[in-house]
Order: structure tokens, then sequence, then C-alpha cells
């Protein structure tokens, strides 16, 4: 029997939780000794690996599994390209400047703040208030908080701002201005009034070239990248269609002021799917291996509603009733929802959330983000989103390069049409400065007005309008209209397009918060329950001490684990191997083996489990073969407990 | 017995390379709808899979291998660190400007290309002229090439041109001037004269935040990300030395006129290690393991004289005879060279070369490049540089904050010396307002000056200078001036770097030149040989048509090679098996395996290997079990070929 571990003996913390990823160096504020920027962040060694461990589950799960096409495009753009995809005019955030310090803050994120503070200080007045949220000591010094002030709300205002709260992604930037005067909303850091919302463009602008001639911009989506590089990715899938390309890579958005840590930053690493698919057939060969998957959907109907309740359906029950638009989008939703859960997303704290008519990207046309629950609320981490044929059609306008698909009919569509045929030797002499405008005229005119005109030239009385209305007469001699057979081999039309964009740095995040809690005996010893498959070291080598004589053994186990496959590290630090071990939690290392005295007489090792802190004992061979099994997910710790011996020397849990 | 291949059956022909490259998508211009932009280069499917094995064994090579420690630090940098680390000053290139249109060159490129240019005439008048170099016949169209002039040289302006291509990246910008207007060189574009060379800094710049009050930088290098992250690092290594940090990712050069291709680009993937070691002790503990490897080296000294001719020597007598500085640089030299023979760069082209003084960057104080041969020449593609104590001296200097190692020495050093002190109740009523200039002043008085003050002290003679000259009367009743004996048991030091940098996009683009041959039959049909290593799909399914009867088949083998861990793509298109393989040949995929209708009678398979073109034939699962051996490397061709029978079937090369 495998020991029983209680992972909720302490409500979550999240100031312990920072403190601890900042103590292992997950990742903290960049160039921190210049005295940081806000939203840029670094990431240390076990934050490096774990980002790189979940890039690699992503390319197995999406990229390889469903044999997209990867990726690698620039980030620096010439902007006639965001001139040309909308980004330019539109895609750009509220914000409004306080009137006296200047300072700018982001409007939503002030109506937001402020209004929930007002809720919060309304529930403490009425003594309904939660045990409250434990605040990062650090900030509170630096910065003022929001102030909750104490004060009970008439309960018509409670549901005003519930309400506001609810569709808060659903208002326009005058909306904002109103709101912020209406509820006079200040800046909660001064007290003071703000401005009127302006538009700020999210872009990080730059130059190409020496001449300064060439504006460009860094990529706030790696999704252009692949839209234009459209018919050579149709040419090298063999020109046929559905297929998707995938792109990870870093993109920068230029945020009006951030400060919600990894969940809001300048520069991110991404991983974003075009699916091109045909948009009279958006069925999915694969969606019957998803379809009875059962997901939390939140629709814009209910959220309209000003509500926020979830329905539990299948996804084939979604798709069927029309909630997700169809199989397609509805797959990668499913897909999605298994990603997330296998890197170590508490399912219970995953929903899927549509997107209101005013909050959606300016190319959408429907947009579902998987959201995930933590310490400041839900948060968007994934979205998937139907773009339809914007992108495609709005480059191709531009540049004048079609980004089509020309599909061969397997049986070619025959119609019969009348088609208008000028005689080219005469019909410059007969309409001298009219031609122009007669051809354009009979080129445009529809099936039913040929037949009208062919009538017409039988009896000599053909005539049509110049556009100031006087008539010009056409003789049977220039024109003739006959009925013939059209067969038509191609069909060619604009891809749609369903776009899954993954922010890993967030998931990354949620996976901290989700992942961590302390040990029921010690709040102090925290413990981040990474999944083997994305924990940043798979097994920690623990010699006794760093005594020449376990150097041997250390070296021997190292090298037979990397042999396998098992990413580990040696620590042979001065420091007891209770604190090795206690270090090794923080760092979320599922595995331990220890070398000791006993290992050098009977060439055995003690294999340990993070979370249990159980351990087993075996031969060298025997416990890198379970330890090797236990990290490809072939065997449980329950399983290993029936291969390996118990071992009951020293706890290390001191 | 394996049949044995010609490959240089045909002359490498660079523009036939890069009409694959561009047919098979390994990589094409971005934006190219848009017209592109010069050195902006976007990887298609094969490129990006090959980009990303580089990657991988990169990963595994040096940090899995060496227990690196991963960062992923932020592109976007404010403007002061880069001030701080000499980049805003110094990290430029000389430009000269066409008097006439304004156009831009780099004025070391203007004079190498037209030197080499002339010295081609004068090859070509003497009659010596190679085998002329193919011409990418597109380019030729765009633009006017360097005009080739058939005239022959006096003998000592040969020698002299040679000589100045020799040390041409010694120059200095008013050199490279000089040589403009000595030589009368000019815009090969359009033959007008160019202006003086000015510098023109590398960096992309771009403004952080909504008040475009921060300015800031996209890196040109990952380096200071793991600079400034020093102590974090250090603590997370547990505070010992030697370590290494290393970073994968993408930085930028506004390079001024970039015209080579993959060679020369304006933002690339670079994998950069930052070793960190104590400056009195550069040895390396695994020194030996590479000590009798034997490499071309091209020191800086043989450069100086004009030449470069390499002397090959193991990497043992280079550090023995103080060619190569130390053991650290040594032994990175060597696994450069490892690394880069195993993904596929053939030996006999790679050269390590040392740089001359003014050629070295601001930070550096010894550099050895790897450098490779190409249709170009030698290229630069991976740096070694000691960069000695000057980045963290610099950045320690700016912030505050300390960049160093503190050791607890095993025996601490014990020295005697004077130790001034003040009657600290005194100073201030004796000296007025010279307080702090006599703080200053005996403060900074070595132990010599400190006697000669101690004995005036004791005859009440002792005075110090202010800064104007006048003195100062020091009363022994102020200050005590003792010997006493000072145990130190820290060392406190900066560390030197050692750093190795590549640049993945050049070595990729290395692999293609080097691994690409046509067949001795048909100089159309080209080969890519990549090591299975690093080739971006590993086996090639193929069955005989895209009938549904092959499915199941196709499915399982698929299936089964993907649990194998083996990466396969099917290929069921309507053209002939032939055809397929031609196409797979280009893409360099290793292996293939055909299912046809003896496949679905007998369960057997047959298996081909690209360069051979050699097939066997075994069940399933025998042939899946080769081809996972053949993937790992395990097993070789001719290993496989005593494993399965030979198969004489229809031959693909039609």
């Amino acid at each position: 029997m495998t020991t029983v571990v209680n992972k909720t003996a302490h409500e979550f913390d999240k100031q312990r939780l920072e403190a601890l990823l900042s103590r292992r160096f997950f990742y903290a504020p960049a160039f921190e000794i210049y005295g940081g920027v806000a939203g840029l962040y670094d990431y240390g060694p076990p934050g490096s690996a774990l980002q790189a461990n979940i890039i690699n589950e992503w390319r197995r799960h999406f990229i390889i599994e469903e044999g997209m096409h990867e990726l690698d495009t620039t980030i620096m753009t010439p902007a006639p390209v965001f001139e040309t995809s909308g980004h330019v005019a539109r895609f750009a955030d509220w914000m409004v400047k306080d009137t006296k310090t200047g300072d700018v803050l982001r409007a939503d994120h002030l109506v937001k703040n402020v209004l929930e503070a007002r809720l919060k200080g309304d529930l403490e007045a009425r003594g309904q208030a939660a045990a409250p949220v434990k605040v990062d000591e650090k900030a509170k010094k630096k910065k003022k908080e929001v102030a909750t002030t104490v004060k009970q709300l008439p309960d018509e205002t409670v549901a005003e701002y519930e309400k506001i709260l609810a569709q808060l992604d659903n208002y326009s930037g005058p909306d904002l201005g109103q709101l912020c005067r209406t509820h006079d909303l200040r800046n909660p850091d001064t007290g003071n009034e703000v401005g009127e919302p302006q538009l700020f463009n999210l872009m990080f602008a730059s130059s190409i070239g020496p001449t300064g001639q060439h504006p460009g911009f860094l990529r706030p989506e790696t999704a252009q990248g692949h839209f234009l590089n459209f018919s050579r990715l149709l040419e090298f899938n063999n020109n046929r269609i559905p297929f998707a390309s995938a792109q990870i890579g870093r993109s920068f958005r230029n945020e009006i002021s951030p400060r919600a840590g990894l969940l809001r930053v300048r520069e991110f690493t991404m991983a974003e799917i075009e699916h091109f698919v045909d948009p009279l057939d958006k069925r999915h060969p694969r969606f019957k291996e998803v379809r009875d998957i059962k997901l939390g959907f939140l629709s814009a109907t209910v959220q309209a509603e000003g509500k926020t309740n979830l329905s539990f359906i299948t996804i084939g029950e979604a798709v069927d009733q029309q909630i997700v638009a169809n199989e397609t989008l509805g797959y990668f939703v499913a897909r999605i929802y298994l990603f997330l859960v296998k890197i170590g997303i508490d399912p219970k704290r995953l929903r899927f959330r549509q997107h209101m008519a005013n909050e959606m990207a300016h190319y959408a046309t429907d947009c579902w983000d998987a959201e995930i629950h933590n310490s400041t609320g839900w948060t968007e981490c994934v979205g998937c989103a139907d773009r339809a044929a914007y992108d495609l059609t709005v480059h191709s306008n531009r540049t004048g390069h079609p980004l089509v698909v020309r599909q061969a009919l397997s049986e070619p569509i025959i119609t019969e049409r009348e088609v208008p045929e000028f005689d080219k030797k005469a019909i410059g002499k007969t309409f001298g400065k009219d031609t122009g405008t007669v051809q354009k005229v009979v080129a445009e005119l529809c099936q039913e007005d040929l037949v009208a005109l062919k009538e017409a030239l039988a009896k000599d009385e053909a005539q049509i309008s110049r556009p100031d209305g006087s008539k010009i007469h056409i003789p049977s001699s220039v024109l003739k209209i006959e009925r013939k057979t059209i067969k038509q081999n191609i069909r060619e039309f604009t891809p749609n397009v369903i776009e899954p964009s993954f922010g890993l740095g967030r998931i990354l995040y949620m996976l901290l918060e989700h992942n961590y809690w302390s040990r029921a005996q010690d709040v102090e010893r925290g413990v981040l329950s990474f999944p083997p498959l994305v924990a940043p070291t798979k097994c920690l080598v623990v010699p006794l001490s760093a005594r020449e004589e376990f150097e041997p053994l250390t070296a021997e186990v190292s090298s037979k684990l990397r042999k396998a496959g098992v990413f580990s590290r040696v620590d042979d630090s001065s420091v007891s191997i209770g604190k090795r071990y206690a270090r090794n939690d923080e760092l979320g290392t599922p595995f331990g083996v220890t070398i000791d005295f006993a290992s050098l007489k009977n060439r055995t090792i003690t294999l340990r489990e993070r979370d249990t802190t159980d351990q087993l004992i075996g031969s060298v061979d025997e416990v890198i073969e379970v330890v090797t099994e236990l990290v490809l997910g072939s065997l449980t710790w329950e399983g290993a407990s029936k291969r390996l011996a118990k071992y009951e020397g020293v706890q290390d849990v001191e």
C-alpha cells in the first residue's frame, strides 16, 4: 500500500508559492539588477526545463499525432503586412490617463479593480467576507493597493456592478469612459480622476535597414507567418485540404500597464495552429474519437444575460446543439482539453468560454477560450477561433497573389448559359468612345437580361444605357448571344481557418498553481507535484555525501539513467539528505535515488517518490528499470511498490 | 554487400540546390508575396524539422551531457543594459553611401567584392581561371552582378590585393575609406563613387510601454540575459563554480545590406553557452577526454603575415603550445568540433580561426571561430570567445549589484596590516569642512604610506594635502594607526566567462551544402544525405496507392513506427512510387517502407535506403525493428542487410 497524501491540509498561499518560485529560480523579473521592466520575465533553469517539456509534449500531441506542418517564421514584420491584416488599425486597448500624475492605466482593468474592491468592501460590511486573501507583502509596500473600504452598498448597486463585471469584455472605449463618470471610478493608486479612454496600439514598432525608410512591427501573434506562406504549404501538402500548420515562437504585445506576473506580459512564447479547411465542409474525420468527452461550456448567450454558470455536456452534444459551430472547432476544443489535463491542469478548474460579439478579435467570426481557474479568477490560456477566410482574403486582395485552393471536381459541373460574343474587328468602329461602356454593361448582364437582349437583337431593337441614361443602339452584326454548354472541372475557393492559439507562459503559471501544496506537518515544506511528463528533472541522484568513495557508483547510476533517457541531476551538496529532498520537492522532481554505504556494500539503492515520500529499495539495475517505466508513465507508484521492497530506513522528512 | 554510391559524379551546383530548397520549402524569403525583405527568411516544414533536430542534439550534446543550466530570457531589452555592455557605442558596422543614388553598402563587403572581382578578371586574363562558378540566374536578372572585367593586373597589385583580403577583418572605418580612395573602389551596382565610411549601430530600436519614455533594443545576442542573472544562477548551482548556463533563442541584427541568403540575416536563432570559471584556474576536468582530437588551426599570428595555411595539431598540443590560451577554451573548441561532425558537417571543411586584435568584439580578450567551408568561402558558424570578466564587471559597476563569487578558503589567509582608526567623536570638531577630505585621503593610503604617517604622528608632524595642495595637520589625538593581524576566510572574485556561441541558421545552411549531391545517372535527381539524427523525417511510408485496401496496414505501420519513436510520414499521393521516393530523397528522408499487394498477402514490407536506393524485405515487425535501430544509430545499413533479405523487385529509380 502506498501512503495516502493530504494535499489540502493548508490553504493555497500565493505568497509562499511566489517565494518558492523566486528562491528556486523558476522565473524572475528580467533586468532585475537594473530595477526590472514591467511585463518582462526570464525563466531560470527549472522554468526553462518545464517550458521545454510542455513544448515537447505539445509538439507530440498536436504536430506529430495530427501530422501538422511545422513552420518557423520571423518576428520582425514589415508594416504593410499588419496594415492589411487590420492590426495597425485595430490591435489596440483602451487606456486612460490619471488627470494629475499622467500615469497610464488600462481602462477595463481600472473598472474591474475598482468595482471588485467595492463589492469586497460591501461583503465585509455585511459580515459575509470569506477568509481574507493573502496579499504579497512586498508588492503591498511598493505601491498603494486597491483600497478595500468596508462599506455596504444598496442591493441594486451590487446587482448593477455584478452585471457590469459579467460583461466587461463587451464594452467599447466610450462605454468604459461613461462607466468611469457614472460610478466615479478613479485611479486606485492616487485617488485622482482619469481622462477619456484613448486607443493605444499594442504592437512594438521598429525600423528595418539603415535608411529608416522601412517601418516594421514585432509580431503580436505567429499567425500571419502561416497565412503568407499558405501557397507553399498547400503545395507541400500535395495541394490537398484540409491540413494544418503549426508554429511555436515568441510574440510581443506592448501592454499598457502589466502587473499580473506571468499572466500579462510584453513578450511571450506561443504555440499556434492554423487548420485550413473547406468552408463547405467543416466536419473532422477524427471527431468520433472525442465526441463523448464532457466539458464545461459558458456560451455568449448565457454571458449576455449577465450569468456565468456552466453547462456540462459532451462536445458531441455541444456541436449537435450548435453551441459550438462545427466539428473541426469542436475537435480542437476537445484536443486542447486533453492536452491541458495530460500536462497537469486540474480538469475541475478548466472551462470553455465563448467570446461575446464586441470582445471578438477583428478577424474572428467565433471564438472559444480555454479558461483556467487560478488565484486571480478565470484566465484565458488558449483561444480557439474561427478566422473564416478573413486573413487569406485580405492578403490576397492586397498583394494580388491568389491564396486559394483549386480542386479538380470528380464530376465536372455542366451548365447551359447564354454567352455574349462581340465581333472584335467591328466593335471599335461601331461604338467609338462608347466601346468600353458597351463591353462593360454587356459583361455584367445576368442570364435573364441576356435572354431579353438576344431577343431584341433578333428584332434589331437592342440597346443599352450610358451612365447618363442616354441610349446606344447595338446592331446584331457586332454582337452574337448564343446558348452554350459550360463544363467546369475546377472548383476554386479560399479556405477557412480554425486557429487554436496557446499562451505557453500562462499555461506554465497555471501548472505551478495547480500543482503546489504544502506538507500537512509543515506549511513551509512546499511541493510541486508535476506529472513526470513535464517535471523539469525526472530523477534526483543523492549520494550520502560528496566523499570520493561515492563517486564511481554515482557516476554509474547517472550514466545508466541518461542511457535510459531519464533526465537526472546529482545533488552532492553538503547539506543533509532530507534538506536536499526538500529542495527537490520544491523543484517538482518526482523521483530520487539515494546512494549510501549500504549501496557500496550491496549495490542496492533506494527510490523515493516525491508526493508520498515513500521509499523502496532494490538493486541498481532494478531501480533504474522501475524509474524508467515510472517516468514513461507505463508504471504507477503502486505498481512499483509491488516490484521493489519497501524501505524502512531513515525517513527523509525530518 | 551494399551498393557503393558515387556522390561526386556532378560538380556542386548551387543553383540546383537553391531550386530544390525552394521547391521543397526548406526555407523561403519571408513576406515573399509582399516582395520580401532582405535578410528575413521563413523556415517551412522540412527546414523547421531540421532546425528542431539540430537544437535537440545541441541540447543533448551540451546541456544534458555537461549538466548546464538552461535559461530563457527576454529579447526586448531596456537601453541602459546595452549602454553598459558597450553595444550602444560599439556594436556597429561601417557603411558607405553611393554618392549619387544614396544606396547603402557595408564598407568591408564592398572592398571584398570589388577586389575579388578584379583578381578573378586577372586570373581569366592570364588564362588560369577555374571552371566558372554557376550564378543564380534569377539573382542575375534582378540586379547588376559585380562585373568581372577580364584584365591582367601587375604582379605587385595582385600581391597587394591578396594581402588586403587576408586581413580585411582588421581594418577600421577610416582604413576602409582610404582603401576605397587609393584603389578607386566603387559601388559595383552603379559604378558610382562612395562617401566616407560611417558607423551604423546594428541593434533594432524600439520603445517599451505606452508613454514612449523607455527606449529598448532587440538583443543582438542572448549573452546579456545570462550575465544579468548571474547571482541567481550561482545560487542555483549551490554557490559553486565553474558552471555553465545555456540558452537557445532568437536574436536580431539590423544588417546594413544583407544579400547572402541564410548566411547573413537580420533575425536568427542562436545557441549560447556562458561558462563561468575561476580566472586563476581555467583547467577543465574533462579536457583529457578530448586532448587527442586533431583539428585545423589558423592563428592570428599566421593571418597577420597575410597567410591562411592551417596547422593540423591536436587540441592538447594547441593548448600546450599556448596557441589556444587555456584548457577550458580548448575543451569547448573540441566539443564544438564533435557536435558539428556528428550532425553532418564535413570535417575536412571545418577549421578554427583566431580573431585578430582589431576584429575582436569589444568584450573579448581572445576568440576562435569555427569556420565552415562552403560555396562562398569560409564562414564563421560558431564563435568561441573568452570574454574574461568584462560583462560581469561593467554591469556590477553600473548597478551596484555585486556579480562575484565568494569562496570559503580552506585555510584562511593571515596577514599583518597597518590599520588607521579615527576618533569618531573628535574628527568633526578637529577638521570641520575638511573632515571628508581627510577620511578619503587616509583611506586610500597604501601600507607604505601608512607606516610613514604613523611615524609622523608619533612626532606630531603628520599632515596631508587638500586637492589644491595646501596642507592639513593631523593631531595624534584624532588618528591612531596600529599594526593588526587580519584573518581572511573568504575569497571574493569576478569569474571569467568562456562563451561558445552558435549561429544555428548558418550551421543549417552548411549542412544543406555539405549533404547535397545528384545521382550519377541524372543530375536532376538531387539527394540530401542528412544523418538520420537530424533528418526532418526519418521514415517515409509509401502505400502503392491511396486505395482503401492499403489503409489498415498503412495505419498499422505508421502507428508502430510512432510507438517506436520513429518520426514518419505517409505519402499516398497519386504519383508513382519512384516519384514519391525522388521527392523524399530531396527532403533527405533516410528510409522508406513500401506497402504493396504482396504486403497485404504476406505481411511483408520493403525497406529502402536513401543513398544506395538498395531495398530489403521482411515482415512488418522485423522491418520496424530494423528501422528503429537504424534511426537510433545502433545499426548500419550494412548490418541491416545481414538481418533482412535483399529485395530484387522493381527499382524505384526509373
